[in-house]
């Protein structure tokens, strides 16, 4: 125990100053500088502070404050000593840490000196998750894959139907909710799947989730063990390789053909694979259809080898001709589909709700493995979205978005016919969002896709080039054109833009 | 390639009825019965199905409805032919694969047969994930810990500033929002940490997530490689276990004791850890306060043995007597710390948003990796709080319940003093929402807190046990008695309840 000294420290001997000028109260500004003297070892334990009096006498500040800054440091063991017998600088503080530590002075903005080269810091695994998405393509605007129109949303039926569910909520939307989501919102995604989509499900197999990656971190969990092999299309989703790198498995990329993944040649990869995530109803991003040989023989391998297929159907919503190619899940007898969607395209994307259709038998485990690592969804949203299925406010959306982005792929086609003649060629697509543009014979021959891509966007036009969606050697060239959020008015000077960009 | 058969199938040899109660569409029910037909194997390979217009006199349904499940059929795949020239069941199906799946009847809520024993066909992972929370309490009620009371949560301001913001909401509301999530929310928390908690941050180091456990999660993923070793509390929060399970970290727990986690017993216990998971501001759930000097030793150990601290800061607000102790967070210099925190407690628990305040190098790297793993948070609730923050409201809501909970407190105790002599031991707590009780001598003599937790909870009480938040054999036995959501009027009742169960 270090002996105390008897005289108490001049108050002016202590470097500290209030700044009325900062919106940290005076008294918090008293304790952190008191503090920083009492860590960095420039008051020895045992040492005296000046009276509560003397020191507001020398800061000009009121004896209340400097009484509160000091029961603080009381309360917190930096100083002891009773009332009135004066305060003393800690003597229990573990003396080898005082002053070990560099104190910076707190910078203004409340953050202190930077740390050196601190990624390094991070886990083997850290590093290789925050580099996974590369350069994420985070720009909106004309032609921007995947972002739906949201101007025409309707916001007064949402705010209406919001206002309604949260006016005076139940204890039970207020409350933790249930793991598995909002029961009406399953039963009304089960609804719609079945009638739509051709799933088989019953709404205890609907799981709602946080959105799309999500969705894949459930499903990899489950069925996967970390170092086992996954199969994933090339080319593909980016945004799979977060999720699946997060739950430690190899990711193997199997060529898309004509007919979607090639079963053959995902064995001849990788025979021992545990996964295969697809998007049979429109290949991303190349929007090809699997074929029913193809999904029969994708059962067929699941239901053998104890594989798991997820089945993502991002945008099926939107067919333009003919009707929507029955869900890959709809299929499966053998409990062996793992189905996933989300409303960011259908709604808007800022929503971030997304659902899981899993097997039967794995309603319960899967329930509960989503409850182990993040309790519920959010109930914010849910009911008020349960509300928009239920008075049949998402089937005329998706209705009208049809309509749209069919007239907006005409567009599309119109001006590109009249303008990029020679450079890029485009072919109607009976579904989808946007169309994957080829580079014509006289464009490939003056650059790649990425140039391509690179010019466009000095113009302020996104269209990713195809080589970003290949893990391996790119096999095809080409831009992606999204199209729904582009109105029509814009469509021809916008491909203007881009007929530009690439002429120069 | 098979042959057609020239002769149509009789329509009344096709096992095919339509069920007009059923909400299916009459055509979707038609296409699905077909489909379980061919795949079946029922009729074979180039047979010709019967045409439209008898199958539809057979069925008393609308020619078009035919027509519409045969084009969806030849769209799938499943027939083939030209208009005009008959229907034909497909002859390049894959003929191994017809019949050799077992394909029950669709049932009458679409769910397919069972599996058998499914849960066998988990991962181990996803096994372990499974059980990480073992018996979720769920129940709700008098004495549910970390409960609040939402009864008087200000809905009416909550709609207003939510209508406000998305009347019209902005294309940047609505369209992918920033990983890190919405600039004014992280500037409103930042500075609100930065007042009451003592934590030193710029906004930028805030980063939103979808609640406590997705903070676990990145800061986990972010620090650690799969393998590696995490002290967790013990007692701990359960919630915990899910997310360091799912980034395959082995949990070392560490005795709490009157001055929080020994690094002593820690390093004794497992000297390679690479991250403690720490309550300093009030243990969960013992309540203790973490000494400063072991503050500092755990600084020391983590800036010297590359180790990550991660402060779970989860109901500071509630204290009711000195002042707050501050965060952890504020004494680090070494950028060793990242801070969680959540809105469960605060506002309501079905909210489901949380925030890191990550070291100042790593800012980049972690909203990264968030991205990797999940694109943004939602934007649906963040402009609303943050319009809650800038008003006032959160400040005003958390001083109402602090008053409130400080009276429910005093209830508790007042009620325990009248009818709990004997049974239970209660002592005032200058902080939390919640009280752990001791088994008395008298009651520790007949039986276990888990005994005693049962029969509370056949009282319709919800009691939990302190045996429940031990990994290893438990050190000391209690109840958790969480006052904040019982309403003062209900107090007396509600202990006499628990009473009665204590006494039988």
């Amino acid at each position: 125990m270090t002996a105390r000294t008897g005289r108490a420290l001049g108050a002016t001997l202590l470097p500290v100053s209030l700044d009325r000028s900062n919106a940290r109260p005076l008294q918090r500004q008293l304790f952190d500088q008191l503090r920083e003297i009492i860590l960095a070892g420039r008051v020895a334990p045992g040492a005296r502070l000046p009276s509560s009096r003397s020191l507001a006498r020398e800061l000009g500040c009121s004896r209340n404050t400097v009484i509160g800054a000091y029961d603080q440091l009381y309360g917190e063991g930096y100083v002891e000593g009773e009332s009135g017998s004066g305060t003393y600088v800690s003597s229990v503080l573990p003396e080898e840490l005082l002053g070990s530590r560099p104190l910076a002075a707190p910078a203004s903005d409340g953050v202190g000196s930077t740390v050196d080269d601190p990624e390094a810091r991070l886990s083997e695994r850290g590093r290789r998750l925050s580099a996974a998405r590369g350069e994420v393509m985070r720009r909106h605007g004309a032609f921007t894959p995947g972002l739906p129109e949201t101007s025409q949303f309707p916001w007064e039926t949402w705010n209406r139907l919001s206002t309604r569910v949260w006016r005076e909520p139940s204890l039970g939307l207020v409350r933790h909710g249930e793991p598995g989501g909002y029961q009406p919102l399953r039963k009304a995604i089960a609804s719609y799947l079945r009638a739509m989509r051709g799933v088989r499900c019953a709404w205890e197999q609907v799981l709602i989730t946080n959105g799309g990656q999500q969705c894949t971190s459930i499903a990899a969990m489950a069925v996967t063990d970390p170092g086992e092999t996954v199969w994933v299309e090339e080319p593909g989703y980016a945004g799979l390789r977060g999720p699946l790198l997060a739950c430690g498995l190899s990711m193997v990329p199997v060529p898309v053909d004509g007919e979607g993944m090639s079963l053959e040649q995902a064995l001849a990869r990788e025979p021992a694979a545990r996964l295969a995530v697809i998007t049979p109803s429109r290949q991303y991003p190349l929007g090809v259809t699997m074929s029913l040989a193809r999904r029969l023989q994708f059962l067929e391998w699941a239901a053998e080898r104890n594989g798991y297929i997820l089945e993502d159907d991002y945008d099926s919503e939107y067919r333009y001709g003919g009707r929507p190619f029955s869900a890959l899940q709809g299929l499966d007898r053998a409990g062996r589909v793992i189905y996933a969607g989300s409303f960011s395209k259908v709604l808007f994307p800022s929503l971030r709700l997304g659902y899981l259709v899993v097997p039967e038998g794995l309603i319960g485990a899967m329930t509960r493995l989503r409850q182990s690592i993040d309790d519920h969804p959010s109930s914010l949203a849910q009911p008020v979205l349960a509300a928009f299925f239920e008075e049949g406010h998402f089937a005329a959306h998706v209705r009208r978005m049809r309509r749209l982005y069919e007239a907006r792929q005409q567009n599309l086609l119109a001006a590109s016919r009249a303008h990029l003649g020679g450079l890029l060629e485009l072919a109607p697509d009976e579904s989808g969002m946007h169309l994957v543009a080829g580079l014509a014979p006289a464009l490939a021959a003056r650059m790649s896709d990425q140039d391509a891509s690179a010019r466009a966007a000095k113009a302020g036009i996104v269209a990713p080039h195809l080589a970003g969606f290949f893990v391996e050697e790119p096999t095809r060239q080409g831009l992606l054109l999204g199209y729904a959020a582009v109105p029509g008015e814009d469509m021809e000077e916008k491909v203007r833009l881009l007929t530009q960009a690439l002429e120069m």
